[in-house]
């Protein structure tokens, strides 16, 4: 019996290269052009970002410390549980300060802070967010309750915490949300966008968000920066509150910064496929259907489907 | 010529630190208050869940062991093959009753399984497990011909395998629904949120899929726990078989538990965005267009799009 | 005090075992089916794959090289820089090397070619595939420039490259498509999917899309083979630019290999959820409304919306 | 200009396999004749053993926790050292038991002890070895303080912990005789091994070592099992204190488990490749020369040299 | 309460650099310098060496093959035993062959190989090799025996081989005198040298050893090239079977590719330290006492110490 | 068929713990007393340690740039050379960089030395490091050729700088020499005992060692802080080069800081075992036995062995 194996390939091998030494030339060209049409001059060529992969673990190590007995290590107990929670946040906040310092850092070409500014601050951020770390747990719960309560798929509120996007996604925002408010739009996003490569559920960090909000399935969702959502609100996938866009400026170019996404009130839901736009507020209790398309406010305990739409067009 | 380099540090640290303590005793609150507010005494606090890690590995390592020569380690050839298929499947079955082991464990408390019948019943449901892996091959290689006579833009079956995300979301739910219909239906769901989170493909692992199934592109599909799909049947993107979700009980609360998905019949085809709604029948045969929102049966043979359904409305 | 531990199992093992011989047989008589279906003979048995891995690595450090101060490793300053931009090419184009040849000589079964003709192919796609790289550095800094004008919620140029998922989509589209011209499809199909895995963004490799891409959120957006796209295009998520499927050949079977998805002009946006299929113009400056489902041609500055779509039906 | 490339090998693989079913056969036939020639049946075959790399991490567990500020992870401070020490307890007892368990399942074929005794033993054996930890931190204080003062290249107790072989050797075997003495002589030898591997020492976990022992260069130093060493004692690389293996029992084979390996008494010194064997004893305070050979007792006080030995010849 | 932190760094870099260009010039000076002597020309700047690392997996998985149930992985039993293996040994013989054309290659220059050879001889030594393998594993059956008989201090085959470093280096020196004598000798000289900084003992891969070779303690043995060693050998630490250095020729230079190294019959003990040079003869069943300096044949049946020696001098 | 699987345990836990805060308790009081013991204040609590990890990548990644063809990565090749030289350095002096920092921090307790001092010195020391590379490179060229020629057994010169331990561990010591020379000595003594460790020869990285130096086996090798070594000198293993160790001050302590380790001229050959103690002189070109003890100086031209020394005594 024979078998083919690999190639072993030839002992005199070919000549040929890849041309480096000219391929890093024009690519240092390339570089050099984009700086200068972005002003950015060498003093500036040395700066560090805030990074995905550090942040990644920040968060992952912040939700066990939140968690233990669910997204800790295994063989936790009563017993040894607090020692986990403090090392695991010592450990994290350590990480998450060095973040803060390269964000403030980077910032600090535009705000002038100085050296002792970024650090004071740097310290002064972890330690206010450290601080809020047990109400973030609480709401969290809330959350997770809702998920339960709110899918009849669900069988557990521990099936709940391990396997719903949803809940990943929006134990990311919270903490995410706490650092954009501190002033660090930068790691905020990025720990969004974690969540978003994860779950495609994309949060931007900006969104303040109430108790007991549940995403359910998720692929699709996108909230904008200034939307408002209250509290035991519900989402199915693919719902989008997001600026009416075809608003342009006098000059053609988009207006920036103000309030342009929706406000969602107290015990809303919307429903898969629906699109809300603009800075316009559903009222308490209603019921947004799937796939409707909504550009205007609508008073409390609305119930909007694309039937009741089309219905109500002259 | 001078550059920059790394900031080194003063030598002389600043003084601060993140109040530890407090933070590890107010997060210590809040978990009791939740132990408490779920009934959750200090029996249960040292029991361990599935591991999604562990999940992933399992499935990766199976997915190997089905199809050696393009999943599995380079090198392999006809002569090493059974080899590599039988060790896999020792490594993945061993570390997969461990997770049926931990699940069935974590079910106890409600259905008062003892020590001797969770052993038990691990090792029967990993040995049909084991015994079922034969038959889903040739399932998942239906699957395969499927897509790669579906799409235009597929150039081979070994493309239609190492790229579709379909495709792996398919092999993650063949897999997972076996589980659930053993009656895990906590390790069953990790697995498939596994492939949700890898694809953008949502499938509840209780759906039935017959043979011959394509979903293209995939990002947003949701398939819920009920569904019955029959063979050859083709989805695209964004396509939701879901449960019609206006309909409440007498106290308000969601109705759980009862065949709520749709049933899609042998070669149907559903284009990308249609929301099929409700325990409705797709007829055999039929193409359900892009867009389409669906909640009522539909026979045999039906052509749906945008236009039919507004032609049909009164 | 006394809390519980992690049970550590009887010393008296269970008597069992997973039957591997008889599993292991019936998946060898799978096999052995599929191959004969398949027309695979054992000469074909032992060839190589790209690999998903291998790949994703080089993209990732084609992407350092290309931007090493912000996808680079930290400490990189001028002086560093270009050792460490020739040194991750050279590695990354060695490893790229290795994958364009298991792809030729994948796909010699059905072209003929020799072992010299693959060698020789190989060098030349990877030396002109290495020439090319300088201007997708200057295309990719347009897209970046695109995205930062695009949207109002960006405040930073490297806000825009380390966290847009639609950056990571077009990065890897720029260096998938570039494959995909040179012969490749395999290779640049599986870079296309490690993106749309990350991203929800699915293009495929042989769209041709212009400089200054942007899209926005993106998950869901579905980008077909033959798409042609011009400069300075905007889309949102959930945008598909799709094949219209309902068209059909004698046969019944699909139509292959044609030019069947959108052509873009300069200039245009497409908002959420749009939906644009068949081989249609949409001309330069159109702006496509949220969730609108367009199958015809529009001339260059037009507006549609769902509105105008409903008043210009009969 | 030209370079030289990797071979990529040929398109056309060459024949040949390694004939892997006889050399698993014969394999197979090898271990069989093993077994039966070691009495082992098939009720044997499936019992795990401790695992060398398990105890290595175990012990590099407990090494931090030992000295936190030093051996464990940079940024530990006041406020989170104890959550750090607490909590890599916690980790590596639970490991510990784990292998705890394993020994006595495999020495249960000898003395019959029941799943329940194994169980119960198990923990005694974890408790007691965490309870007298702190005594083994300050027996290693005390080793610390011994080679600082004993090494004039020794700059600071750090730089001892840090770097000196003999200090990782007697922390290794301050744990491995905690365990040998409770019962555990496999583990013992596996960690004792370990420090071996590392440092070119070798003590036998069964060695009585008392406070302040300091061992300098370390390689080649061999410490039987029945070697009994005094306080304060320093030894030098190269040193023995063996058995005199030259008396043999009645019938040829080496008599076992008896006392034979030197007793040490508290204050000696012992200079490098000096070689002491048998159940002699070297008296309070004596200093025994480099490369001296020594088989009798010598009083208190002695100073011995190859060259008083010489002239102690007759 | 206040602690200190790790001190952030100024947020003003300081102004530095390493004169990197200079340093890599002049390195590149001094290998250009380097070359030239050895006469080393651009044609042979691109080969390949065989690996540490890749061998050192080679044999740790070749090990695991020989020994599954000791050194496999957990959970290894009779149904799974033979999968394991022959999983185990196609991986590292693939993984072999790749090594062996990497020596085969690198010394072509010398031998004049052709690609064909190469190829031709790598795959001949390989399946000898394997087929070499089952008789390796009962030799080693023998070493283990003989080691548990020969040490009081060990309690079971099990402890020898998990625990003992003179089986580890004669499992390693084993395979490396396999492919020593297969014309491999800087592939077999790695593997040796992998054992060596292991164990400390150091066997030359083309020292020819008996079965029921048993080394204790280890630690600074060194066996030379052309040693020869018999049945039932026993060493222990500190051995030296080497050449006589004193004697030159007549140019100065040592004298190389000779027998020099010693003879030791069958059932001869070496105790610690000894010294014992050139091609002399060790007569069956001899025993050499502890730091003896033999450099002349001695009859069977020796007793040889210290003592005898200096008796024996004149 | 039956087989034995793996326990599973029980479903009802036992009940136990490692009784923790009583042990972190005890672990915190022993840490107080130590500390207390050694007049450390808390200011001192949080400073950092170099670390053996991050020194053993350094070193690796420095030899890699010293000799790239052969301890660099596969498939360099002459275009590709100076940019993976230059990188690694960059890399390697960046992280030798914070490892000087961390230890000019650490001796600043002692010598005073403030941030600014601490920069600019680390950067001096870094730079200075760098700019001594080259001659290294040269340096230990010679060192390889010695090893080449002075051992029969060795085959090239790529062999001795593959497998020789003697070369790994003078790689290792010319690197920590020049460390130690610039007042590092913590550091250096780190790297000098990773050889340790690897190789079993302990150079004290105060050593001075000239050209051409190469130790053969060199398990058991120690030289002392003080020696001094010619060029072209060769040892075998288990040489010592040491201080005379009775001696000692008025007090009974040990001398400290005084020059005590022998020099050793030009062409001088130490053999194996051989022990040369105390501030003395190896006149050039001498050769020393084996297993000699010497503490007087020799002239030049010397050949002792142990029969000399004994035909020398009175």
């Amino acid at each position: 019996m024979n078998d083919l194996v690999r190639p072993f390939g030839p002992a005199q091998p070919v000549v040929h290269d890849w041309h480096l030494d000219s391929v890093v030339s024009a690519l240092h060209a390339a570089r050099a052009d984009w700086r200068q049409s972005q002003g950015r001059l060498r003093d500036f060529s040395t700066r560090e970002f805030p990074s995905r992969t550090a942040l990644r673990d920040i968060v992952a190590t912040l939700a066990a410390a939140l968690f233990p007995m669910r997204l800790g290590p295994p063989g936790l107990r009563d017993s040894s549980e607090d020692f986990f929670v403090g090392h695991s946040l010592a450990v994290a906040l350590d990480a998450l300060a060095e973040q803060v310092v390269l964000e403030l850092r980077y910032s600090a070409r535009l705000n002038g802070l100085s050296a002792e500014d970024i650090e004071a601050q740097s310290v002064a951020i972890v330690q206010q967010f450290a601080a809020a770390l047990p109400d973030q747990r609480r709401l969290l719960d809330a959350d997770i309750t809702a998920a339960w309560q709110g899918d009849p798929a669900a069988r557990s509120v521990d099936e709940v915490l391990l396997c719903y996007p949803g809940i990943n996604a929006i134990l990311h925002h919270r903490l995410a949300h706490l650092l954009y408010r501190a002033g660090l739009p930068l790691v905020a996003r990025i720990i969004a966008e974690i969540a978003h490569g994860e779950t495609g559920i994309d949060i931007h960090p900006g969104a303040q968000i109430g108790a007991g909000f549940f995403i359910d399935h998720g692929t699709g969702v996108v909230i904008g920066e200034t939307a408002v959502i209250g509290e035991r609100v519900r989402l199915y996938q693919a719902v989008t509150l997001g600026a009416k866009r075809f608003e342009q400026g006098e000059d053609g170019s988009l207006l920036k910064g103000q309030p342009r996404h929706p406000i969602v009130e107290d015990d809303v839901v919307i429903y898969a496929g629906a699109t809300v736009l603009g800075r316009i507020t559903i009222g308490r209790g209603s019921s947004i259907g799937g796939n409707v398309w909504l550009t205007r406010s609508v008073p409390p305990g609305s119930q909007i489907s694309q039937a009741s739409l089309q219905a109500a067009s002259p």
